[in-house]
């Protein structure tokens, strides 16, 4: 009998962390709210086509596929919602100008992504379409940093990069398909000897730049160092501009910036500023988010994109939430006023546990307990002394 | 390109929807929260022989199939939460005494219920294990009239069933399987032309038994009339006693209630007082629950067991919702103070857009703006006057 057994890499959530998991929804949800995010659900199954439209064939390995019996054709689990929000935006929100929305569902995968990682994330994400200036790449970066300084991550650090950095590096380089992925595979491992052995063939100052990637990381000094570096195209200049506008905000804001030029997360989905942000004691990304200005293309039409998105049972793993009140104990019978006195105390927001008579055992587990005294049903406090 | 198609009874649910469900779903969540409900989270997919664990054919019909890449085993898209919550009473909290558990999340039908359903749901329940007396049943009756009447349906009406009448009706009558299935049917359709085909060859008192039980549908004395109409069989008089107790203390509560003797509704699946909430104006029950005392021992643990479940998407067609406070505009700007001044605006509940210069179009659709006089930020009523 085994029942009970989950595959691998899922799992239930149980009480305490469903409790940290549903402040960390709301938390989200209300900080978005209040720059203007509206709520949206996608679905959890769409058309294949549609769902990895626009996507990498990573995204493709990720999703569940099967059947669906009324139209015979293969369905996606979604992986990821976030190229879900871009079809909202693009069909049926379909607004002029600046449109945002947020959206928190499950997402499943394939495979996990790490050993500790579960197959089901709790995905909650935010994007700003329409707009393809700064404001925007920086407004998404405040709302992740504040939603994750609700979830008690108070020193959050933000890892800048940018794609555009590489493709400057790499044009007018003639590589074939398959050393082009040699090549960003290595920059992402920061890998120094394979990268050497990758552009024996090519001009002095492309190797150079190439093999200056990897080194370009640290504080905002590192833009200076890379002006300096790298060659001096058009998409390279314009994206240590924005890098450096962005890092001067945030370290303005009080908030710790980092420089990671070799960044290589989403080269393909990517298209400008992209970022990180890291809590305190805890290895992975906490969140991440970029500008991805082609998505919208595959739906018919293109949107200047930016947003970001979080696992919130990652997050739940080292959030402060609040302590929840003591529950109250009363008993189940149908004495006069109990009921009255029992929805009132749930009225204020006071949790009150019914128990069937006989069960000493289990009231003894509750630090208040709901008595009759003088007529009158309150709230006292195991050890006898009256609360309410 | 139709990329942007969604299959047949799928849909996104838009921000104007969106806030709806969300604003139930955390009335929901806190109502049952105050009853001391603790909130899970089981994962979408599972094991189908776990998930179908217990319950019968109609749900594995209506459950999508997919195969794990980790395993290679058959896994079951969840269509209903209530299984899994048995499953997680039975081994993962395995309490002593009563347990309370509820849980809001998608589950998905390979088949519509109905041709304007969704195939799609947004479940929320609580159940209610380890207590056989009738206070659970009221328990969970209660919490959901609590739960709707949050949700702005105040005049909801109960319907009360039992599924040991039936049992008790049918015991002692020599029927082949097929048989059985044509009278449930029959009986849940209310066809007495049929019912009289079925019942030929039953003694005078079965036949009579059966053939009343459509008619016993309507308030409270439906009762009287029950106890003089069926048999006097252990199981029919239990229930009958039941359902007086539990019609008595809602009609004391000022809650509409209705008997329907005949109701079919989970005859395999529950095992005793079972009962639907109809709202006025709307046809379906919108929550629907019962005794299913039998489930848990599929997990290898039998455990007294009641709840209901409704679906969020669904109430929400009918739902009162609190409207939304009407945004701020602001500039997208690096003036001195704005950055403080919209981030104090948020902090306070309010919901503040920034626009990029040169959208006057959209700034219009605002009705207040966030404009700097003498000095300082305030807010506006965009026909001028200040408010704050």
């Amino acid at each position: 009998m085994s029942n009970w057994r989950l595959p691998e890499y899922f799992s239930d959530v149980l009480p305490r962390e469903a409790a940290v998991i549903e402040h960390l929804r709301r938390a989200c949800l209300d900080t978005a709210k209040g720059y203007g995010y509206a709520l949206v659900m996608p679905p959890l199954l769409e058309f294949v086509d549609s769902l990895l439209s626009g996507t990498g064939q990573d995204l493709d390995l990720q999703t569940f596929k099967l059947v669906d019996q009324l139209s015979g054709r293969t369905l996606g689990l979604r992986a990821d919602m976030t190229p879900q929000a871009a079809r909202i935006d693009s069909h049926l929100l379909n607004q002029e100008g600046v449109t945002r929305v947020c959206y928190c569902g499950s997402a499943v995968r394939t495979h996990p992504e790490g050993v500790h990682a579960s197959r089901e994330i709790q995905q909650f994400g935010a994007e700003l379409y329409g707009h393809a200036g700064l404001e925007a790449d920086l407004e998404v970066q405040c709302l992740a940093l504040d939603c994750l300084r609700l979830a008690g991550v108070q020193q959050a650090a933000l890892d800048l990069a940018d794609n555009r950095i590489v493709r400057g590096v790499l044009s007018g380089m003639l590589l074939g398909p398959e050393d082009m992925v040699a090549i960003l595979d290595a920059l992402a491992n920061k890998d120094a000897g394979e990268l050497r052995l990758l552009t024996r063939d090519c001009t002095a100052a492309q190797r150079a730049a190439i093999l200056a990637l990897p080194e370009l990381y640290g504080d905002a000094d590192v833009l200076h160092e890379a002006r300096r570096t790298l060659p001096q195209h058009a998409l390279i200049l314009q994206a240590l501009d924005d890098l450096s506008a962005l890092a001067a905000h945030h370290r303005q804001q009080g908030s710790q910036v980092q420089i990671d030029l070799a960044d290589m997360r989403g080269y393909r989905y990517h298209s400008g500023v992209i970022f990180s942000v890291y809590a305190r004691g805890y290895a992975n990304a906490v969140a991440r988010g970029g500008r991805y200005d082609e998505v919208g293309a595959s739906f018919g039409r293109p949107r200047a994109a930016t947003g970001f998105s979080m696992d919130l049972r990652e997050v739940a793993g080292f959030a402060t939430a609040p302590q929840p009140g003591s529950p109250i104990v009363a008993e189940w019978t149908t004495a006069p006023g109990l009921a009255d006195a029992v929805a009132d105390l749930r009225q204020r927001g006071e949790t009150v546990v019914q128990l069937p008579s006989g069960q000493a055992h289990d009231v003894r587990t509750f630090p208040r307990q709901l008595v009759l005294r003088a007529g009158r049903w309150q709230v006292e406090d195991r050890s006898g002394s009256s609360q309410v």
